[in-house]
């Protein structure tokens, strides 16, 4: 067996941080993997705490909507973690992660199965996902995440950018500032701005070597519009230097 | 064989913060788990490096107060580390951890006995432990530790909050505020402050999806008083909110 | 198998830097350990990927002088990671750590030959290692790393160190104080400054229990002085403290 940490560094109470997170890096584990997820505002509440069972893989955690990409996938069943024999013997109202995931998640993998852990549940939390929605000739969406670089990551999907850049170039508005839309880092000059769909298949705004989120002055929740290049008013032109 | 990365976020020459979370973690592992635990200002020094034998675990470190928790639960044995053949060959004057104390573990980790690598220690250096005292109807203590949520994690311990409890409602003053014992985060509006038995078992202070070291200008040191509520002047109202 | 994440704390674009890290940690690693590095402002550009074989271990990651420790030692090979089947089937131009080089660490772990990923490379890339000058009776280095700590990391090795000390004392100057080489931080008061041979066999610049960074305001890139101590004026004392 072994154990990785994906990471300990989304934002305390982050629900949307780490479902992006657990999401961008569950498909790239082995079937069999049980995954355990824990960012728990509501902790020692009535909120229940749940086994999803998605795709040969295991998900252990909260019920508060950290699960709500593996469950829009659709093809799961899931289980509350009530059985108090898969517990710590004593549980306190403070730390479920370690008083009753990680152990139901060591039960899971000494075979365990997850319908023993308590009645079905059919209606898991599922977090209002953030989309971007589709505007005159592009989407507007917003920031939903800054990673550790700066970097911008919005609620526009690669989908939603192919889209509007099939037929040509696309620009971002982004705080003030409209930033060519380009394939890498690299197709900015060092310290120039720009937007591109990045590692986790969304349109991220970026600041090459640099921060977006310095540079742009821009947070989660600042909006973003995404509109082919030719749709821009002409009178502005683009910037990619601050 | 397992290598589990306890943490690395203690703060740079903290001994009291890494012999509590070290405290804290221990426990959970399983019997024949072998800790190294470097926090360990005096490198270089004629201060020695030891292993601690309790409880089925072995300790390995500086003899710097990091184990003082595991002596003071009693039923120890400790031996210096002098041996030079479970050293690196060259041994630097800053950076013990890796010529000395992980190598001590990996000859442990490979059956070489505790009492192999040097001459017993019956006298390994305990910290002053940071205890709350008990005044007129409560207790006195101080913050030991900021976590990475901002929570303040105090010397109070939940054997001294159950004594105050036992008939009533409690309430701690911290910097100036006074502020209710709560059972859990959730029992506090957001944004509001409060006190509970946190998961290390002591009282902490926090606020909810917040940090109270920020709301309240505390920090390691700060003065802490827990009382009956009953106890406290009646002219002040408790407040939750800042 | 066993994974070991070594640090994702190097800062963001700092080849130097992780070369560093790289080459300090590879050593304590046993025959046939893969690394993978991967600190990557070029991805998506026309830079290589790399493999390089050198001393029983293998080193994965772009060929940007991250390897330049590696290949300055002699006695490697190296080959382009360009054959499509050790990739992911889809390659992002945003991160080839996930896309290329950790799967091609995962089929060399499994077996497959360096030379099979593609064409040898002969010609990779190696960073003008900074080194130190030698001036009329000394060193002329630079701040080339600030570690979590606050010690300054120079570009002085231990050899050069021996070179200047061999017949006596000698002091450093750097952001304009003159400070003491010693032997290691017990040597200084607490919160004195001074400078030592640190465990990565370099000159450090340090303040005890404290940050040499802060207290000297230094940085990255600080041009440092090390010579006899006699050498220096006798009119300005050796300050330990600020």
């Amino acid at each position: 067996m072994h154990l990785v940490d994906v990471t300990h560094e989304v934002e305390p109470q982050q629900i949307v941080e780490a479902a992006l997170a657990l999401d961008a890096a569950a498909g790239f584990f082995p079937p069999g993997t049980i995954h355990v997820a824990v960012v728990d505002p509501g902790v020692g509440t009535a909120r229940r705490g749940i086994v999803v069972s998605a795709g040969s893989h295991l998900f252990v955690g909260p019920d508060n909507g950290l699960f709500t990409p593996v469950v829009a996938r659709g093809a799961w069943s899931a289980f509350e973690l009530a059985a108090p024999e898969f517990r710590l013997p004593e549980v306190s109202r403070t730390f479920h992660g370690r008083d009753i995931f990680a152990p139901a998640a060591a039960h899971l993998a000494l075979g365990v199965g997850p319908s023993r852990f308590g009645p079905p549940v059919t209606d898991p939390v599922c977090l209002p996902w953030v989309e971007a929605r589709a505007v005159a000739d592009g989407y507007a969406g917003t920031v939903i995440h800054v990673d550790r670089f700066g970097n911008l990551v919005t609620s526009i999907s690669a989908t939603q950018v192919a889209a509007v850049t099939g037929d040509g170039l696309a620009a971002v508005k982004v705080a003030g500032h409209l930033l060519a839309l380009v394939g890498t880092y690299a197709d900015l000059p060092p310290g120039g701005a720009g937007a591109l769909v990045g590692s986790r298949n969304r349109l991220e705004v970026v600041v090459r070597e640099g921060s977006a989120a310095n540079r742009l002055r821009a947070q989660r929740g600042t909006p973003v519009l995404l509109r082919p290049r030719m749709r821009w008013s002409g009178t502005r032109r683009l910037r990619s230097r601050g």
